[in-house]
């Protein structure tokens, strides 16, 4: 970990909450339930993508909470040394990000009263992190004026992929802020193309920036035993009754995404603010989105840490990744071939989002 | 090995001959210099293709000798236990089809007198063993007229992997063999429709069938240091000195098929007769061929001897071999993919034949 000159910059009342969740399925088989896409060093650039997270958030905030399945502690713990074990709080079972974001903001709340709060998923890829965090700190600045803020990603073309966000007006008494009129889920690529043409529209890239009270309020009048839940659990959390309570009360917690919970209610109430983010961002879906990330060698081949040669015949640019053994490609442009431990997986750049699917029998 | 009723029908002074040459670099990675295609079990039928072959000729010859490389030596031996050491000639170095022939050629004057030989290949498939045979006892009839005996395969299709031979007359004295009028390198596909429509046209296998003397004669006049040659080693070959005059005398012979050493230059004199073949036959050069010899599992893959799953998505027809991984494959049709322990081949049916230019640096 560094840290940079910005850490004198640091947010006195602001806490970073990185969920670390989903397997990452499109990336499969590098990602896998038992190594979740947030624990790769998908880049190749000798840090995983949660240790990436975690840095960048590092000179924001002096207190960083990561909430990760049962599963994957250990790895997380042992990927972020310098984290303290009470930072790390342990879902037994996934109950969708809601849960996960208002346990995070309970404990906050139990441990140091009322804070901003900003969630971050474990998995993103922003190579930009000084203008991220500026954006981060504008965000902040609205939060304390009461909104649910959210940082809305300038899109760089009419993707499918992610859901918009549609804005109005720019909020007097937050520098920097708008009014969020909707969410929009991820339309098709006319919808796409439309949105972009009007304008107004950024990326939903999952990020939210609130107080803790804020959210918890929303959540009382929104999911109410959801709150009720997490209050009891982080009542419980630094104390010997914390796995009995968990054990108890967890699995009674609604299954919810944050979107539907409080982003999407909220904003029809005018209770949500976008700050747009002009950084890079990129959520890595699949091995094609990835390869963007990536620079062709001199053969023409995307591939990360790999010391075996790949081979080709008629057949240019493929994405080669993991694996110990030569690769030779002959007559597929845009091939997809990636080798792990567990399995092959053979594709095409432009088809690679259906990895997902891949079930076997 | 088994036999079978054929084998009442040993034919007393034919000797077959197998040149067990060739990696099948199309087949590459199943096939590779240190595991040639002829000892591979290609078809998952527990026997490898040079153990099918022996097994075919074993009811028309008490005979059988394997020309075979020092590298190969051992696996072959080790594959056909029930073989003489003395039926293993083991070339120092490969110098071509026609050494390797000749040499069998003389050893078999030198052990046996003159004999009629049939040479064929260690590495096709010939699934009809009796058809093959009852062609091969009337080529050795027609050898007994003084000809140059070849099968010639009944064409299935316009193939441009094959050269062709063009026939002539019927032989009056050589019952069911015509007179060879020319022999055609691989024609580009629209040739080879015009001769199947022209017909009189087969397949050219590499078969000969020959005595031993008509083809050491032939050899005399057209490649007369290559006729001494082996002349020279034969007499040695059962002596002490076979390793001294082999390492003298081997490196010294002309590297030429036996196609233009023999088969064109007698054919353009009248000398060479064809028996046609029509028997199926394959070559199996290279894994779209080989998926025309399996049949697809209930999944549609086409598979050889694995036990690990295949998954597809938007993907038909995959053929899959080698490898102790699960495999998926999305949105390719007739993908191919291969897994050794040295390597991985990506590719599709249709530009399987460019296989055999995979090149690493």
């Amino acid at each position: 970990m560094t840290t940079d000159d910005s850490s004198v910059n640091l947010v006195d009342d602001f806490v970073s909450v990185v969920p670390a969740g989903g397997v990452g399925s499109r990336l499969w088989p590098l990602s896998q339930p038992h190594r979740p896409k947030f624990l790769i060093d998908l880049l190749g650039t000798g840090s995983t993508l949660i240790q990436d997270t975690v840095e960048r958030l590092g000179p924001l905030s002096a207190h960083t909470l990561i909430v990760t399945g049962v599963r994957h502690a250990p790895a997380v713990a042992e990927q972020l040394p310098a984290t303290d074990a009470s930072a790390l709080l342990t879902e037994p079972s996934p109950r969708d990000s809601m849960a996960a974001i208002a346990l995070a903001a309970a404990v906050i709340e139990q441990r140091h009263g009322e804070r901003v709060m900003g969630s971050f998923a474990a998995d993103h890829v922003i190579p930009d992190g000084d203008v991220f965090r500026d954006a981060v700190r504008t965000a902040i600045g609205a939060a304390r004026t009461g909104k649910v803020v959210t940082i809305g990603i300038e899109p760089t073309g009419p993707s499918s992929a992610f859901g918009y966000i549609r804005a109005g007006e720019a909020l007097a008494d937050a520098p920097g802020a708008f009014a969020v009129e909707a969410f929009t889920e991820k339309p098709d690529e006319e919808s796409a193309a439309q949105m972009l043409a009007a304008g107004g529209h950024t990326w939903n890239a999952g990020m939210f920036v609130v107080s803790t009270s804020v959210l918890l309020a929303h959540l009382a009048r929104l999911q109410p035993t959801l709150e009720s839940g997490v209050r009891e659990i982080a009542a419980a959390w630094d104390t010997e009754q914390r796995d009995a309570v968990v054990e108890r009360v967890w699995p009674t917690l609604t299954k919810i995404a944050i979107d539907h919970a409080i982003a999407e209610p909220v904003a029809a109430e005018g209770g949500v603010a976008m700050v747009p983010g002009s950084f890079r961002w990129h959520d890595v879906g699949d091995f094609d989105s990835l390869a963007e990330l990536l620079r062709a060698d001199a053969a023409g081949v995307y591939s990360v840490g790999r010391e075996q040669a790949v081979a080709t015949v008629d057949a240019r640019g493929p994405v080669v990744m993991g694996g110990t053994k030569p690769v030779a490609i002959v007559g597929i442009d845009d091939a997809v071939v990636v080798e792990t431990d567990e399995a092959i997986l053979v594709t095409r750049r432009d088809v690679a989002q259906r990895v997902k699917d891949v079930r076997f029998e």
